[in-house]
């Protein structure tokens, strides 16, 4: 049988060795029987390239990439602010549209409202926050909700706050569990 | 003819008087040939239910909007940190996929490598910064070029960083140019 094809969206590629960061994704997945799928992957020669054709050649290949996977895992850990990294939030309702369920983790626990709170409290802006009990945004929590996938939310030690895969890891169990139940009905 | 509709994603739902800013904008549309449709516009019947609950019906409507549109305006002015609110980033991820032109704008004309750069300063956070000399993540810079959208980019005063409409009204000109030569095409 064949592995679905997991895109494995997130800040991850912001790390400073993404490569090493992929790869242990990667392994985590196999062992889910899942084949993860790293928005590096596409390998682009990108070294003639001006920066700004550089970017968009890698925004291309990131949606080709997830148009060629079964599912999506987010790493929806807040990302230089109260919520997710934009680029992921961008990913995340590109697969909702196609159909894809989505699946989420963070590495922070805490609810949305209170992260905003806190920010705001320190840059106030005079704008309402959302404060529906949810994660995060709720476009985010509703994609999950709607196209059958799950979040899940482990607080990680401040210092592997973008590094921890402990959620990762159970997010893989939620992915592997809805996925072999899907196969079954 | 028929107007084409035009969702008018943006964090303007969070101002103090949303249903103001809504007329405003729709207002301004009209100008353009065009019917702006409001995240609001929904208008459910949230009273009788949780607040977990409530939020992801505002979900689903707004899939909903989305998908009865035929473009998407989207307000991209950097929101509680470098980048454009994460809802936005989801429903432009959303819009792009269902194959609809993106365009956007900004309050704001610095680029997104300066804006994050002056984050991590203040919060180092031992990851890369995106520096590909593009107004924000370049997965919303790709939607918007690959989809034939346009990006206005218009610095405000500060005090009008999230209520200004000029750089939205610079968006609706560029937008009103490219509907109309792809009519005559």
């Amino acid at each position: 049988m064949t592995r679905p094809r997991a895109y494995l969206a997130g800040p991850d590629v912001f790390l400073p060795d993404p490569k090493r960061a992929a790869a242990a994704k990667k392994e985590l997945c196999l062992r889910y029987g899942i084949d993860g799928v790293f928005p590096l992957d596409a390998e682009l020669d990108l070294g003639k390239l001006a920066p700004r054709d550089a970017g968009l050649a890698i925004g291309r290949a990131n949606e080709s990439l997830i148009r060629s996977c079964q599912l999506v895992i987010a790493n929806l850990t807040p990302f230089r602010g109260p919520s997710a990294d934009p680029g992921t939030a961008y990913e995340v309702g590109f697969a909702r549209a196609l159909g894809l369920p989505v699946f989420g983790y963070s590495n922070a626990a805490t609810d949305f409202a209170t992260r905003a709170r806190a920010f705001v409290s320190e840059r106030p802006d005079g704008l309402a926050i959302e404060s529906f009990g949810l994660f995060d945004n709720l476009m985010l929590a509703n994609a999950i909700e709607e196209s059958g996938g799950a979040l899940v939310a482990v607080a990680a030690p401040e210092a592997e706050l973008h590094t921890s895969l402990a959620a990762f890891e159970k997010c893989l169990e939620a992915a592997r569990r809805r996925l072999t139940a899907s196969r079954t009905a």
